[in-house]
C-alpha cells in the first residue's frame, strides 16, 4: 500500500491546494433549516442532523480539496450514537475520494496506546481513518505504536507540537534545556518523520509522520519548517481562530507543499461570517461553503508558496 | 448534587479502601471459555465479548470497590459499535453502585473541550461518566472548560500529572524554570483543585479536580501529596507495570484518603499470574478476580495509611 504521505502529496497535487476542510458540526450554528424548530433535540437526534450536514459538505468540497479533518469531540458529545455518525462520516468522505485525518488528539502507555492506532488507522481499520491527531504528553513509548501501525498500513499520524491556542503557551513555551518544550516534541517528530520517510522513499520529500502547529505562531511555523524538513505540518487555526494566508506562508517549502492548512467554521459556517452573509445568506449555507472554499484556496495561492502548485509537473 | 469528590469520599469510606479496577478488555488475554474458538472474531463480535467480560468484572467487584475505570481505547479499537458497548458498561456500572471514571484522556482547544466535557461527564450526559482524565498539553484554556462542566454538574477530571510508563518522562522530567514539567502542571491543577474545594467546601477534604500520577513513581507520588493539599490522585501502574502496595503509600493522606489506586490486568485477568494460576487457573477465571481484589484490598490496607479507612468514623 501507498505510504500516507504519497497519498496526500498525490491528493494535494491532484487538486493543486492544501485545503483541509474541518468537520466540526456545532449544534448552535448550523443552519436553521437543518435544525427546523427542533432546538430541544435528543442527542440521537442531533447526530442525525450533524451526519447530513457533514454529508452536504463533503458533497460540496469533494471536488475541491485534497481532505477533510471530521473533529471526533462533536460526534463523541452526542454519545455512542454519534460515534456511529462519525464512522459512517468517515466512511462517506473515503467514498468520496477523500483522505480524511480524525482529529481525535488520543493517546494513551503504550499497549494502550497501540488499541487506539490500530483501531483507528487505515482502511482495514474498523474506524477507517487516514490519519490521526496524537497528543504527546505520555511520551516517546506512547508515540511509537501510532509511528508502527502507520508504517503498516500506509497510514498517517499528525502528533501535537504548537498548538493554536493561547493556552498552549503554558506548558508548550515553557524552556528546558535551552530551547522550548514544543521544540523538544518538534525534534522527536522530526526523528520519526526522517525514519518514516527512509522507510518508504516515495514520491514524496516527507514522512507519514506529521506535526500539528497552529497557523496563530507564524514565526514558529517558519522555525519548525526550517528544522522539520521531512515533517507534514497540519495547520490549525486559520480563519476563526486568527491566522490568515499570510500568517501560515512559513509552513510551506519551495514547491508548496508540505503543510496542509484546516479551516472549519470558517468554511463549513461561512453564511455566518460578514464577508458571506450579504451575498449568500442562510438561505444559501451550501453555496457560502463553496465559494469560502475557492476563496481560501484563491487566498493560499496568492499569499503563500502554495500558488505554486497549480504550475508544477503532475 | 453532590460534588464528586463527596461522592468518591462516600463511595471509598462505605466500601473501606481506595482500589480502583480497571476495565481494559483485551481480546488475547480473555478466557478461553469466553472466546470459544473464535479467534478470527469480527469487531462487533470482539465487542459483545468485551461488553459480557466487562459486565461480569462488575458484578464481581461491585460490593467490594468504591469505582471503576473502563478505558475507551479497547472499545473504540472495536470501531462505533465498541463505542454502544462502552455506554452500556458505563450505564451497567452506575447501575450497580459504582462510580465510573472514563479513562479517555481527552482533550482539545477550549471550544472543543467544552464538547467533550458537556458530552462525557454527568449522568445527565449522554455518556454518563461520574469522571474523564484528560490530558494537559493544550494547557489551561483547555483545561477550564472541564472544570466548568464539572463543577456544574457534580462530575470530576483528573488531569494527567505523572504517567506511570517510562516514556512519560520524555517531556513531564524536561526542567524548565528550575523544575520538572510535570510539577508546573501539579501547580496549575492544584489551583484548580483549590477553586473546586472552596466553591463545594464538602465534607471531603478535596476538591473534584484530581490529578493522574503512576505507582511506579513513589518518591514523585509523596512530592506531590505535599504540595497537592486539595487533590485526589489517581495512581496507575499498579501490579502488572511494577507499582506495589510500599509503591503507592506516599499517596495517602493521614486518614488513609487522597487517592485511589487502579489495577486492571492485574485483576481482570488476575488468573494468568503465577499467584492465581495454581489455586484459581482459567476455568476459575472469575474467582481469580474476586480474590485478587480481597488481596489488593488487603495488602493496600497493610501497606499504607489505607488501612485507617476500616478503623476512621463513618
Amino acid at each position: 500500500m501507498k505510504s500516507f504521505s504519497d497519498r496526500l502529496y498525490d491528493a494535494i497535487r491532484q487538486k493543486g491546494t492544501p485545503v483541509l476542510v474541518g468537520l466540526d458540526p456545532r449544534w448552535n450554528m448550523l443552519p436553521a433549516v437543518l435544525v427546523q424548530g427542533n432546538e430541544q433535540a435528543t442527542w440521537a437526534q442531533k447526530t442525525a442532523v450533524f451526519e447530513s450536514f457533514c454529508r452536504t459538505v463533503i458533497d460540496i468540497v469533494a471536488p475541491l480539496v485534497p481532505a477533510v479533518k471530521p473533529q471526533a469531540a462533536f460526534f463523541e458529545q452526542c454519545g455512542p450514537e454519534g460515534m456511529l455518525s462519525l464512522g459512517r462520516v468517515i466512511q462517506y468522505a473515503t467514498s468520496k475520494g477523500l483522505l480524511v485525518i480524525l482529529d481525535g488528539k488520543r493517546n494513551d502507555i503504550g499497549s494502550t496506546a497501540a488499541a487506539y492506532a490500530a483501531g483507528m488507522l487505515g482502511q482495514e481499520s474498523p474506524w477507517g481513518a487516514d490519519a490521526l491527531t496524537v497528543s504527546p504528553y505520555l511520551g516517546d513509548d506512547s508515540l511509537t505504536p501510532f509511528v508502527d501501525v502507520a508504517g503498516e498500513r500506509g497510514a498517517g499520524v499528525f502528533i501535537l507540537v504548537k498548538t493554536s491556542n493561547p493556552g498552549g503557551a503554558m506548558l508548550q513555551d515553557k524552556i528546558a534545556e535551552g530551547i522550548p518544550v514544543y521544540r523538544h516534541v518538534a525534534e522527536f517528530v522530526h526523528s520519526l518523520a526522517e525514519k518514516s520517510w527512509e522507510q518508504t522513499q516515495g514520491k514524496s520529500p516527507y514522512g507519514s509522520i506529521g506535526a500539528v502547529v497552529g497557523a496563530t505562531w507564524p514565526a514558529q511555523l517558519t522555525e519548525l519548517r526550517q528544522v522539520m524538513k521531512r515533517t507534514w505540518f497540519l495547520v490549525p487555526g486559520y480563519g476563526s481562530q486568527g491566522g490568515g494566508a499570510a500568517d501560515v506562508a512559513g509552513a510551506f517549502d519551495e514547491d508548496g507543499l508540505g503543510a496542509i492548512v484546516n479551516n472549519s467554521r470558517g468554511i463549513i459556517f461561512a453564511w455566518r461570517s460578514p464577508k458571506y452573509a450579504e451575498s449568500f445568506g442562510e438561505k444559501q449555507w451550501e453555496r457560502a461553503i463553496e465559494q469560502s472554499t475557492r476563496d481560501m484556496i484563491a487566498d493560499l495561492a496568492a499569499q503563500t508558496l502554495a500558488g505554486r502548485l497549480k504550475k508544477g509537473p503532475r
